[in-house]
């Protein structure tokens, strides 16, 4: 099938692009020693874990319990669900456990690992938990110096039925980052504050079997990882219009696209619309710190090629683009159609059921995207 | 079922919010002589679209095929698809009017005529088209005094295989209006843009068999319709905080808010994280314009009272809240259960598969949004 076959709006996913950054952190995680533990929640589908996991051993991060059912039942073994566990979710972990040689759990609250315990214990099953450290991002997490960084390990540790695995943080606050010089700082800071945190733990006699760090461009950045066993980058299979703004990739290795249809042209105003709005785009504002006309994605023709137009508003199905003159105007009529390269590919994924997956321009397969909880 | 028993994040619509909005709506546009053809891409809901239509004739307006396939399969026969129509949507359209008894398009293009009746001809259907009026939104239409508003009727009605159904607008720029006043301005422009661009037509001997109008906060403030036969408003059935603020509605007749849990606190920054992130809620910035702190949503207890905390930040799976003080943190444990009144329901309505159906406290039914295009 061609693209100008497609019903828009839909996901166009290059997978020679896929595939080559799939290539290139694998690469480089596993050069340094560490093992590869992608963030399925960019993508959400089973097809594209498959490319990201080869060569190492196939453990993955969710964020859902809906990714984890869904890549659980498609022979994924290793699961680690990253958002801390609350006692709604307890019963559906502990039957995802019973799925999974290992499902982790992670946790950075006193009171679950007595709370979570009771209920493994009733179910007769052994969970795995994770403390998760805030590393600087302030969104989640124990402070690495804190008593609650040694006395949760500890009450976990205690617990009949949970076994402590180790520590996890996440660098979020990587994406505000404006240099290269910056970004490794950050980086660094990510991988030796875990460090500084098992080396603590162990030395009061508490096993950390596992350190586990990562974000896309951390592990983009970062000079080495030794003493370091997992990274968990994930936006950086897809890329989009925020990380090569922010220089961690190029815009020729964004790999999603959402094809498009202009449904509307005014050249009084030399305005088009497209039929890619909120939904189709999601309204994430992308790089908007870095460039305030980054607007809510570029507009791409169907070979890829910035066409140097921007979606400047949306609302639920349609998309606005100023044009900068009568010229640019003139290359579109209703029904043409073009690719809109997203700010944040995550989101927009998630606003999808489906990739178009295409091979030297045309479309050769279509993969599911497992949503909801 | 009881809301502590559902999972989280998860879409709670309260029936009998619902049921007074809708009839308050459909008796406001009633009493004023026109026919409602709400906008169900607030809800993509065929039990909410039940409730919306009962005492006018179940016309209804769509914003995605994926809507009039799934209405029309489930006994809607008057569908409007209110997205100017692009040659690559012309095949399944003419599909869906083999469906309906009535499918009609939009169109603002003066191309569009000659190539959908080329179409139809070849297909062997007539097609009902609207023609598109800019009534000052400037998002789509031509502007009424314009030669093509006279044009592409013509050209309709010199088609063989096409039917001029009339003229449509949408005063999309209501949702900037910042006084009741304002409001009611633009609410008669709206209306009295329409009826001189229909006299226009019929002093051409052209006729104009429905003039269509509409949007929440428009029809909620119009004086009259005379002359108006059909009303289009959509968001008014869920209502939410961006028309809360805007006075459209009082914050008790949104219906539609996101059961959600705490996953983490943090006694020393007064925060709290739910479950409930940027996929759950959209991250549509609301009346951003008028509140600057409206953040991503309200937090309501169980019971829907508002907590006073609002959602601050958020990413995929989570949403930032910042407390006041201490007491209003000391409310909070990770589990604890909320429900966020996002900013724009239709947005968030669209990131689920589901509602869950609350009447007096506790959960009577779940009913399948058709999301998709």
């Amino acid at each position: 099938m061609e693209l100008e076959e497609l019903k828009t709006p839909c996901l166009v996913l290059d997978i020679e692009r896929v595939r080559r950054n799939a290539e290139r952190m694998a690469e480089r995680v596993g050069a340094q020693g560490a093992n590869l533990r992608p963030h399925v929640k960019t993508h959400k589908c089973v097809e594209v874990a498959r490319l990201q996991t080869r060569g190492h051993n196939g453990a993955i991060t969710v964020s859902t319990f809906a990714e984890a059912r869904a890549f659980a039942r498609q022979g994924f073994t290793d699961i680690l669900y990253a958002v801390p566990v609350e006692p709604g979710k307890f019963d559906e972990a502990i039957e995802l456990s019973r799925e999974c040689e290992s499902f982790s759990l992670i946790t950075d609250d006193l009171e679950i690992p007595a709370l979570l315990n009771e209920r493994a214990r009733r179910a007769g099953v052994s969970l795995d938990l994770f403390l998760k450290i805030d590393c600087g991002y302030h969104r989640c997490g124990v402070e690495p110096e804190s008593a609650e960084a040694l006395e949760i390990p500890r009450r976990i540790l205690d617990s009949s039925n949970l076994r402590f695995r180790g520590i996890l943080t996440h660098a979020g606050h990587s994406y505000h980052c404006r240099t290269k010089e910056e970004l490794l700082a950050l980086a660094r800071h990510e991988r030796d504050v875990m460090i500084e945190a098992a080396e603590r733990l162990r030395s009061l006699n508490i096993p950390v079997p596992t350190i586990s760090i990562g974000s896309t461009p951390t592990i983009t950045h970062v000079d080495h990882l030794d003493g370091i066993d997992e990274a968990r980058p994930g936006n950086y299979i897809f890329f989009d219009a925020f990380q090569a703004t922010l220089g961690s990739c190029g815009f020729d290795d964004c790999a999603l696209s959402v094809l498009s249809a202009v449904v509307h042209r005014d050249r009084a105003r030399l305005k088009i619309v497209l039929d890619a709005g909120a939904i189709a785009l999601s309204k994430d504002r992308g790089a908007v710190e870095f460039d305030p006309d980054c607007g809510y994605g570029l507009v791409l023709d169907l070979q890829g090629r910035d066409t140097g137009a921007r979606i400047g508003a949306l609302s639920q199905e349609h998309g606005e683009v100023l044009l900068s003159d009568e010229e640019s105007f003139n290359r579109f009529r209703v029904g043409t159609r073009v690719r809109v390269l997203a700010n944040h590919s995550c989101l927009t994924a998630a606003q999808h059921s489906h990739y178009n997956v295409l091979e030297r321009g045309s479309i050769v397969d279509r993969w599911e995207i497992q949503r909801g909880w």
